[in-house]
């Protein structure tokens, strides 16, 4: 037996006998926490726990005789590894194909046959998809038992890092003023009362932040609003006095984080409680009254939020330069470094860039694991070096770094494919291919309200004319010192739906890529801001300010493939970036930056 | 009182009797007949009857001290004066807002009152928000009654045009090979009964054409599908012995057109009946068992029938080589005249174009109105110059002409502008930007299965980088010898589904837009087909073959901005079609297609 994956095969094992115990015939672990995070504590990584699949997202689904584990194309070459003498099987399932298990659920369980979930971290949405196909099946639905918890000694409990403030300049609007915002939205949709669970948009609302995931400085709340009163249920000891104070002077009143489900049923049958569907789990949603009139809708602050100000702006560009300079300062010492012949490997990079940007003024943290992948891994787009599996950088090829950081000013988040060696003419060709992309769209002027998925294509189609395509979205939203992924807008595939309209001040990456498996991967990624252009008599036209402020590498273009306006595009780019950098370095670093800034002639 | 409106008056007063005397206090009069057809036989344009209002889409709600007229923005100019005087207000909604009628209801009608809507013309769909909002505001919803018949004197009966074969070869797959596909579809499903409405999914199946409407070669008609029989229900008398005897031998059974909901009634309890929610009636749905399964699903002849085949690809570019044959004909008329000073009407271009396309062989009649609306006239979409208001043309402008024809080979669809005298600088820069649109699309390479809505960018982008952008969808899809818009596929703003994935052998226009209201429009469209381009391992790619046939005007280019790709593409484009047409053509007319298709100079 494979002694890494044994401890898979006994815990999916005792987790039946506990099943057993409480005649469950099937039980449902998704990837998810009573916030719907996407960043999970270590308490709700359940699934990876029971399954010893280590990726980000991955459905595990255990009845008596069968085990299986649904994840899409981005974790298959992983899954198949981590799966190994699990018995578990993996179920390859498209991308956004999220509701497959449930399919699966439907003919892999009889009739009469309990299927047990943790409502307490279900989603309402997939809540109502799983009771309706349950109903159709025959199969009883238990929402009201957590099976792990009897299943897993070792299960760690809630996290409790410290809750600091946003402090202003940088939190440019204030809490009373984020309040009022609120209330006014809730007037307009006639809700007496809010109750918000996810924890990017309580960090917003409150000017706080906090330590109880990796990367993302949020912290674990809920937060309940009326028209009057504010009440933030967190972790007791969490928040240090005078904090407390602070807040409680602003309108906010601490409870305990345990004490949101009693709040929700304290409410009055008066009561007209604004709830995000798909914000909002399924064991809060229950423990409302039942005659209490809900009102669905997106939260108000998740739309808020996406909206920056010209205040948070003006931060982002200042943390853009201390992002960039620390690149520069990495780069500076990575090419001589790879040219004497030192011994680099993927975690050396990770290492060396993660110190030249904690030097920076504003740093808090990473923003995500880095991704440095040198070749074959470069092509993993979700690839993470460990000690145990890492490359040297050496030889020829290219070398795929994904990188940010979380400043009080601003979340980074950065692509560069850069050439080790000699880049062969195939990958010269990728590589520009995938900048053309980033380009196009970079460019792209569109109409205010345009729904961000119909932008998708401009960024394919120079891909897609040489019979290429990548499986990921091509853009995500970004935070203010928030999470580095964030909506309401999506640059990708996704269905799209009014909340996904492109508004000014929102920012947004556009990161094309193209990954030949076990060769190499490219992606080039800059974060852009929605700022207005000129309007017509045709309405309000929104256009990018490109953020990022980096080079891009032109050792590895084809020039033949290139037409003079992207060229143009790309020196201007570079122009930028040496002005805006330029003051931030001195020595080795300047000199690189000089260098890697230089014009390419016009085609 | 304005006589040209007066009617409108009068017919509401009338109708409002017939309300009071069946106590109801509001009805509700769809655009929509019992197939739910684009195009409505005289017997189902009440809401033009009634309201005096001749778009060809818009809602009527008329309550007892009030009516209202739902019409999107293509239709508002043209609404406003044909509402003039009829007490009938002109309710302006955004495109694709084809439910705002349903809030505009739950405001105005007061809990208690009475709503009619005759359930025989309302689709399901709709019938579904309808009942919602009823039932949230208190709405007494009546489907069963059709008011219109008794306050309307002169209702037209049904219509009585005859049916007749479409013959091979251009019907290139048989009515057995047909109906065996589809009861593969059945069975896939589950299905043991299909049950179709949509009139141009009967005539795909059954090889037959009609003439129940104007422009689209239908004739009304309901099928039941069982893996035994097939009924055709049809107007008695619509085909002659010769023909049914035909149709009996290859399995499809005639039944009188009134007869179908009868049948669906007898359906027993063990039939499961595959239905297309979006393509049939309340009326026919409650016309089956309440006890019968019903399996939901697009209707599988809307997907085969859009996938035109080998051989129907080869009719159809033998009908594109009539059709341009004829525009080619009819401008080396029109341009001389011109010149020579003759007076020429919109009307007149008509007149001609269609008298040139009714040589052609295989010519069945037009596929829709022609638009030819010089410079203000050109900016309305959906113009139509009558004898009462049309435009001479004369001095300088833009010559806007959409048009096209039903051969028994294939349907076609083709928009060209043209200049009249000289054309000035804003014009040209116009014509330009969206001709950039059509070609950057119509060069477009994209996976197999992309969402034809995602590709809606493409051609739009040339226009938004100027601030620019038009009201309308870019392409529509278009039949064989059928309806000149049919679905699934849409390149348009539409929330996309999985039934809109772009497929091979779909044929669907390119038709990007720009309208200065009162001054000029510009549109230019070709229709393209799906066909297969290199794979590769990330899968099967499409990309367009331009199927229409016509020179495009270059006298009104603005080079300034065009680029080398683009004089190319447009240089390749006229090379094709002089190679085409050529050998259709002499004297005048090949003269004048020699002269329009010259290359133009590169960049």
């Amino acid at each position: 037996m494979d002694t890494r994956t044994a401890p898979a095969r006994l815990r999916i094992a005792r987790l039946r006998e506990v099943m057993a115990a409480n005649q469950v015939d099937a039980v449902l672990v998704p990837s998810s926490d009573p916030h719907l995070s996407e960043y999970l504590p270590g308490r709700w990584q359940g699934r990876e726990w029971f399954s010893g699949f280590s990726g980000s997202m991955g459905t595990l689904v255990v009845t008596i005789g069968e085990a299986a584990l649904f994840a899409d194309s981005r974790y298959w070459t992983q899954a198949e590894t981590e799966l190994q003498g699990s018995g578990i099987a993996l179920v390859r399932i498209p991308t956004s194909a999220a509701t497959h298990h449930v399919d699966w659920i439907a003919e892999h369980v009889k009739k009469g046959q309990a299927l047990a979930v943790d409502g307490q971290v279900l989603g309402l949405a997939a809540a109502q998809q799983l009771r309706a196909m349950c109903e159709r099946a025959g199969i009883r639905l238990l929402t009201d038992a957590d099976l792990l918890e009897a299943a897993w000694a070792e299960r760690p409990g809630l996290p409790t890092g410290t809750v600091y403030e946003h402090a202003a300049p940088q939190a440019a609007v204030g809490r009373p003023a984020k309040l009022a915002l609120l209330r006014e939205a809730m007037a307009r949709l006639g809700a007496t009362h809010h109750f918000v669970s996810t924890v990017d948009d309580i960090a917003w609302i409150t000017n706080l932040r906090g330590a109880d995931v990796e990367y993302n400085p949020v912290f674990l709340a809920h937060l309940l609003l009326s028209h009057h009163d504010a009440t933030l249920f967190v972790g007791a000891g969490k928040l240090d006095d005078s904090l407390a104070a602070k807040l409680a002077a602003e309108g906010i009143a601490l409870a305990d984080y345990g004490q949101a489900p009693a709040a929700l049923g304290a409410l009055g049958p008066g009561a007209r409680l604004l709830l995000d569907p798909k914000r909002v789990t399924l064991g809060l949603r229950e423990a409302a009254p039942g005659n209490l009139t809900v009102i669905e809708a997106i939260n108000p602050s998740t739309l808020m939020k996406s909206r920056k100000t010209a205040a948070e702006a003006a931060f982002i560009r200042q943390a853009m330069e201390e992002d960039g300079a620390a690149m520069c300062a990495f780069y500076a010492w990575l090419e001589p470094a790879l040219a004497r012949g030192e011994r680099i490997t993927e975690l050396t990079i990770d290492e060396k860039l993660s110190a030249e940007r904690a030097q920076r003024r504003g740093f808090v943290g990473l923003s995500f694991p880095t991704i440095a992948g040198f070749n074959a891994n470069g092509a993993m787009p979700h690839y993470r070096a460990t000690p145990e599996h890492h490359a040297v950088i050496e030889g020829d090829g290219l070398l795929l770094i994904d990188s940010g950081a979380q400043y009080t000013g601003g979340t980074t988040d950065i692509t560069r494919v850069w050439p080790v060696g000699t880049p062969s003419d195939e990958q010269k060709r990728d590589y520009t291919l995938v900048l053309k992309g980033t380009m196009q769209l970079s460019r792209a002027r569109f109409p205010r309200g345009t729904l961000s998925p119909m932008l998708d294509a401009l960024a394919r189609a120079p891909l897609w004319a040489e019979s290429l395509e990548y499986g990921h979205g091509t853009g995500h939203g970004v935070g203010y010192f928030l999470n580095v992924h964030e909506g309401p807008q999506s640059i990708s595939k996704a269905v799209p739906d009014t909340t996904m309209a492109m508004e000014p001040g929102m920012i947004t990456s556009i990161e094309p890529g193209l990954y030949k498996p076990g060769r190499w991967g490219v992606r080039i990624e800059n974060l852009v801001l929605n700022v207005p252009a000129p309007s017509s008599e045709f309405g309000e036209f929104l256009e990018f300010e490109t953020l990022t402020l980096c080079p891009i590498d032109t050792r590895c273009l084809d020039f033949s493939i290139l037409r003079a306006d992207e060229i143009d595009w790309l020196n201007r780019y570079h122009a930028m970036v040496r002005e805006r950098l330029a003051p931030q370095l001195s020595g080795d670093a300047l000199a690189w930056l000089n260098t890697r800034t230089e014009p390419v002639p016009a085609a």
